[in-house]
C-alpha cells in the first residue's frame, strides 16, 4: 500500500487536530464526572466486515503523548489495507481515562469513514479480479477529505485518477461543446498546456471515440456506454489509447465491464456514497 | 427552516473556498480547450428525488463576482429544504465558460452530500409523522462537516443534538463505568460542571433509568434497547424526564419507537452513512 | 481548580506565543547589551498580595526549551490559586540572559493582569463565606482574552457564567422587548432553541419574575435589583427556579445580597477594571 | 490625534472579528426569543465620565455591512479623544435585532476598555499641564492588545514609548549588570545595533547619570527616583540627554516629578490597571 | 499571454499584502513629515530596456480603494508582456501622498523582479526565434515566488517544465543511480505513478538515451551534453520520444543548441539570476 | 557574525517549511522510481567562489527528524559568512533516498540565492576595507525574503539599513517635497514621531545637505551625488551628523566614495540583482 502523497502523509496529525477541535468546542464538559487522574484500558473493535483504514489517525488521537507516564501506550496488530471482521480488536491501549474519552468519537469517525470507502472500493476491486483493469476514484469527493478519501481508495486496491484540476488533462463534453469539437479542443490544449501531461478526451458514441483518436489523444473516457458500445470502442482503438469507462457502473455490472478489455473503471459512488464501517471503543 | 449557527451561517464561503482550492491544485490544465472569452447559460438538474440542500454553497461558488458583465447572472427558485423530484433544475445561471467548469464539481460535491443527507433524515421524518417525537442527529459526522451535516439535518426536518462535547451534558455508559456508578457521575457533573445545561445520562437497562431518575437526570438516553424496554422506562419515568432512544434504530421500527412516547429518536446513519443525492450540470 | 476548558488548557502555549512576538517584533535590538553566552539566576517576586494566577504562562515562557544546557532550569512551589503575600517568591530559575530578558516583560504581563482578577474575585468570594452563593463571571471580559480571564476567576474562586452566546440561554431585557414579552421569548426559545440547555431570563421587577416563573424559566436573572427586591423575588419563587443577582453589585454590599437566599451573585467588575497584582523579576 | 500606525489602523477589522467570533461561539443560542426580521433603534450611552476610545472597533461591528437594508445606518458625532459625560449618547443607529444583540457586547467591551485608559491617561495628562513633560506609557499592556491599548494612550493625550523590543533600545538594569557596567553595555550596543536608534539607559542613581552621560547616552531613564534625586539629574545633565521618570509616579505626585524640568514621565499603570468606563446599549 | 494558473492569478493580493506588511512593519514613522490630506500626482518610469511584467501586483497596491475619492485613479496603457524602454511611463495615477510613499517601495519591489526574469527570458526566446524549440524554467526558483516567478517566464515568451514535484514526473541521474538503472525506475514509476503523466529521463550519454527510449519514456533531457551529443541524441531518437536540453546553455550558445532539432531547452538562471530591471515613482 | 533578529533566527524552519511544500505540491511523483527503504550517502558542494550563507535552511531542511536511524546524519565543518571555493563540501550526510530528493532542491534554493548575496556583499565589503565605511543594504529586497535576505547581508560583511517603514526615519525626497520642504518635514516628524529614533534626511544638493544640518538632522543621506559633492557635504557637515552615499554606486567606484570619508555607502543591488552562487548535491 503506497500512499501518493509521500511516504509520511502531508499534515494528518493537522487533519486529526482540526477534527478534535471541532468535536471539543470551549472542552469537555462531561468530563466532570470521571476522576481527572484516573486510566483506562480499552479496545476498538469492528462491528462489521471490510477494509481497515484509518489507523494512522487513531494513532495520531489516541497514542499517549511524549512524556506520557509508562503504564500508557497504544498499539495495533493491524495495518490499513487488512480485511477486518466482527469482533476483530483493531486497536488496544491504556490511556487517561478524561482525555481517552474526549478523543474516542473523533478517532471512530475517521475510521468509520475510511474503512467504509476502503471495504465498497474492495468489493469493486474483488469483482475484476483475473482482469487488468484498474478500479479508479473520481473528483466526486467530500469537500475538504479529497486527499484522505483518495488514499482511503488505495487502502481497498484501487487506484487514483487525478487529485485536481491542475494534475491531470481531461476534456469533458461541456469543454468539447464549447470549444467546437474534440479537435479543436485538443488542439488548443496541446499548444497551451503542459507538455509532460497526457490528454485525455470524454467520449459518448463510438464516433467521438475515432475522432479522439485521430487528434492522438491519449487516454480516452467512455462516457456512460453499454456494455455493446465499449466493446465497439475497444475493438477501434486496438491499443492506440487507453480506455477509461465512467458512469453507470454498479457492482452488478462492473465485471461485464471489464471483462471489455479497457484498462479503468472509476465509480464516483465509492467515495460519496460509501456507507461507514462501524466501530466502537470499549474499556477493558 | 432555521439555522442554529446564526441567521447567515458563519464561516461558509470559507468553507467552499476551500473546497474549491482543494480541486483547483494550481490551476486548471484543461482550461485551454476552451476560449477564455467565451460564457455559458446552464442549470442544475436534480436526478433522484429527495430533499434539496447545499444552495448556499452553490451560490458562494457559481454567482457572478461583483463587478461582473451584466449578462451573467445565477438565480434559484427553490430553497433549502425543499423537496425535489428527477429533471428539476434547482439552479440556473450564466457565467463565464472557463470559470464555470472549474466550480461546477465543488458545488456539486456540496449539493449532492449535503442534499443526501436531508434526503435521509428526511425519511426518519416522515416515519414519525403524527408523533411529537424528534428525529435528532449525533455526533457520528465526517471530520469538518459537522455543522454543515448538522445544518443538513435541519433542512430535512430533524433537530440537532449537541454540536459538541462542550456544548451539552451526556453521560453515557463508560462516564458511568469509570465514576463508579450513576449517582457519582451525575453527583460530579452537578458540582463541577455548569449551572446552565441540562444533564443527560445513558442508561442500558431499565433499573439504570430508575436510578439516573432518583438522581435528578434531566434528559435520559435509552441505549440499544428494544421497544418494550423502551415502553416500560417511559412508564417509569411519566414525564418527570425528558427521554431520547439512540441505537438500533432503522427506517423499519422508528414508527414503533416513536409511538412509545419518547421525546426524541437520534440517529447516526442520517450522517454517518448518507447516500449522495445525484446532481448534474448541463449547458443550455 | 478545575479548568473548564480541559484538563490541560487548550491553546495557551498559543496564546503565550503570540504576546511574545508581539513584544518582540523583530528582535530584540538591546539584547546586545549582553553577551550571548551568558546565563543568570532569577526569581519572580509578588509585590503587592493577592491570590496568585497565570504560573502556566510563566512556564510556556520561561522554562528552558527542550535540549537546553543541564544547568538552566525553572520551578515554582506554588500553584495558581494560592495566596501570595509582598516578597514570596513564585518562580525561580536560570536561564541564557538575552533570552530571559526578552521573555520577561510578557511573562509578567499575564501573572500581572490575571493575579489581578483572581485577586479581586477571591475578595467577593471572601465577603460571602458561609453562604452558598456562587460569585459568577460575565461577559465583560477584555477581547481575546475571555477564556483566560474565566480561568483566573475560578482560581479566585469564582464560578463561570457562559463561555459565549453559544452555551447558554440567556433572555436580556432586549430580547423581551423586541418579542413583545416574557411569555412570548421563552416560548420562542423553547421551541428553536437547543433541547439541552436550561433557559434564563432577566428580570428587573417583581412581576416579571412572576412571569418567567409562570412559563417555566430555569433561572432567573434579577437585574439591578435592591435588597428589598431581591427578597420579594426569594420569597416568590421558592425554589422553583435558580436565582442569579445582577448589576450593582460591589464589595459593599455583596454579603447582603448573598444573605438573601439567591444561588449566584454575577460581578462584571472582577474581569473589566481588576487592577493588575505587581511582581518584578530579579536577578539572583 | 495622529494614530502611530498608520492613517488607517491596520488590522482593527481583524481583531473585531476575532472578539465577535469568541463571544458567539457556535451562534447565538437566545437569538430565537427575537423574530429574525425585526430592526431596532439604539443607542450607547456613557455612564460616566471620561474620554472616549474605541468608536472605530464599534463602528467595525454595528456598521450595517454593503447592501443593507436603506432604514439601517449608524453614526456618531463624537471622536475618539473626546470628553465624554454621563448621558452622552455616542453612537446611534439602527439594524437588524438578532444581530444587534449578538454584536452589542463585543463592542461595549472594546469601548469600556479602550475609553478606560484614554480616561486614565488624560487624568495623567491633565496633571502636568503646563509643562512640557509628556505622558508615556509603557510595555506594561495586555497581552495582545498592545497596539491598541498605546492607541487608547495617545486618545487621551499621552504619548507612545517603544512599541515592542525592536523599535527603541533601553539598557535596563539587568542588562547593565550582565554587562558588567554602563559603559560596557553602551559600547557594546552601539557596535552592533542599528545605527538609526538613540540609545536610552536606565539609572538608579545619580552617580549611573553622570556615566550615562559620559558615555554618549542620548536618552536616560530615572528609575524610581525620588523627586530630589531626579532634580539633582536634571542639574547634571543640563540638556545634553532627554530624561525620562519612571516608576512610583501616581496622580498624586506627577506634578512635582513634572516640575523638575524632565522631558518624559512613564507611567504603566494607565495600561495595566485602568478600571473600565462604564457605557450601555440602550433601545430607542 | 496565458497564465498557466487560471485565468485570474490565485491569490496575487494576498502576496502583495504580505509583501506590504513586511515592508510595513508597525507603520510608517516617516509619514508625519506629510500631511495627512494631502495627495500627489505620479507615474512610474522605467529606467531600463526590457519586458514589462508585475502591473498586476502595482494595481494590488496603488488602485485606489473601493469607495475612494473620485479624484484618486490610476491606469496604465501597457500590459505584462510588453517591451519598454527607458522613461517609458508604464503607470500613472494620483493617490493620498502618505498612502502612496507607504506602497511605493513594495510595489517597484515586484516590478523590478518580475520584470528582469521576463527580460532575461525574453533574450533566449528572441536568441531561438525561428525555430520550433520552447524555452522552458526550472524549479531554480526562490523560495515562496515559484508561482509568480514562473508567470514572469511565459510573460518573456518562455514556458513552464514543471509547478513542483507532484505535476510531472522526471527520473533524475541521482534516481537511476538509487533505483539501479534507467530500465528498473521507468518500470517502477510506470506501475506505481499516475497514470495520466507523461514520464521524463534525464540522461547524461547516448548510451542512456538509447536505453530510456527502449523502455518507453516519453521525454527524455539531455544533461550538460554538448552540441555534438545532442545532435547524436536526435539522431537516434527521431521524433519517437521529445527532448529537452538541460544545463551548460547561456545567451552565447542557445542558438546552436537550438538548432539541433530537440524540443525544449531548459534554463536556471532565468529565475535564479535574472538582474532587476530598474523603475522608479515620481511626483508630476 | 551576530544576526540583528534574535540569536536563534525567528520563524525559519517556517520558512523552509513553506518553500518546501511549494515544491512538494501534493507529493513526489517520480519518488516512485527509488525503494521506499533505501538510503543514501551525499554531499553538497560548491562550484563557484564566494561566501557560504544559508546553512540552517539546509539544516532545517536535511536534518534527520528526532527519531530518525541512527546510521542517518547530516554535518558541515564549514559556517555561514565562510569563503567557499569551488569543490568545497559545504555539507555532508547520510537521509533516506526518497526523502533526500524531495528536499534537495528545495534546500539548494536557500543555498544558492543566500550565497549570491553574501558574495556580492562582500565583494564591495573587501572594496573598502581599511576605510570605516560601513556597507548597507536597502529596502529593494524581493517581496518576502527581506529578513533572510537581510541576514546574508551581514554575513557578508554588511549591516543592516532599516528593516522596515517603522524601525528607521528616512526623509526622502518626495516627502521633502510634499511637506514644502526639508525644514518643514523635520519639524513635522520630529513633533509627531517615536522621541527615540534618529532622523535622517535625503538630499540631492550640497545646499540642501546644509539645511537638513540646520534643522538637526541626525543622519544625512547624499542621494546620487557625484564623488565631488560628497566631498563637499563632508567638509560642511564635520561629523555634526553621520553621512550616508546612496545611488550610483558600483563595484568599480565604491573604493571612491568611501575614501571621501563617509560614514555609511547603501547599495541596492547587493539584495536586488545578486546572481545566486551555484551548489549542487551528489552522492557519495
Amino acid at each position: 500500500m503506497e500512499p501518493f502523497l509521500g511516504d509520511e502523509p502531508i499534515g494528518w496529525p493537522e487533519i486529526a487536530d482540526a477534527a478534535l477541535i471541532e468535536d471539543l468546542g470551549l472542552g469537555d464538559v462531561t468530563r466532570f464526572a470521571v476522576p481527572d487522574d484516573l486510566k483506562s484500558d480499552y479496545y476498538i473493535e469492528a462491528q462489521g466486515e471490510g477494509v481497515l483504514c484509518g489507523l494512522g489517525f487513531v494513532q495520531d488521537l489516541l497514542a499517549p503523548p511524549a512524556g506520557a507516564d509508562e503504564d500508557e501506550y497504544a498499539e495495533h496488530h493491524m495495518s490499513d489495507g487488512d480485511r477486518v471482521f466482527p469482533s476483530d480488536q483493531v486497536y488496544v491501549g491504556r490511556l487517561n481515562t478524561r482525555e481517552l474519552l474526549q478523543r474516542e468519537r473523533t478517532a471512530l469517525n475517521f475510521l468509520m469513514h475510511l474503512s467504509g470507502i476502503a471495504t465498497l472500493t474492495a468489493k469493486f476491486v474483488d469483482a475484476v479480479k483475473g482482469t487488468n483493469v484498474r478500479i479508479l476514484d473520481t473528483r466526486k469527493t467530500l469537500p475538504g477529505l479529497r486527499y484522505i478519501e483518495k488514499y482511503a481508495v488505495r487502502c481497498g486496491g484501487g487506484h487514483n485518477h487525478r487529485f485536481n484540476l491542475s494534475d491531470g488533462i481531461l476534456i469533458k463534453d461541456n469543454h468539447i461543446r464549447a470549444a467546437g469539437g474534440i479537435v479543436e479542443a485538443v488542439t488548443r490544449v496541446r499548444l497551451q498546456g503542459p507538455h509532460s501531461m497526457k490528454i485525455e478526451v470524454e467520449c459518448a458514441t463510438v464516433a467521438q471515440v475515432d475522432r479522439a483518436l485521430s487528434c492522438g489523444a491519449d487516454i480516452i473516457m467512455l462516457d456512460n456506454m453499454t456494455i455493446g458500445e465499449v466493446k465497439d470502442a475497444v475493438s477501434i482503438v486496438q491499443g492506440r489509447a487507453l480506455l477509461e469507462v465512467s458512469g453507470g457502473v454498479s457492482l452488478d455490472n462492473v465485471k461485464d465491464y471489464a471483462a471489455t478489455g479497457v484498462d479503468f473503471i472509476s465509480v464516483g459512488m465509492i467515495t460519496h456514497s460509501a456507507p461507514a464501517l462501524p466501530f466502537h471503543l470499549e474499556f477493558r
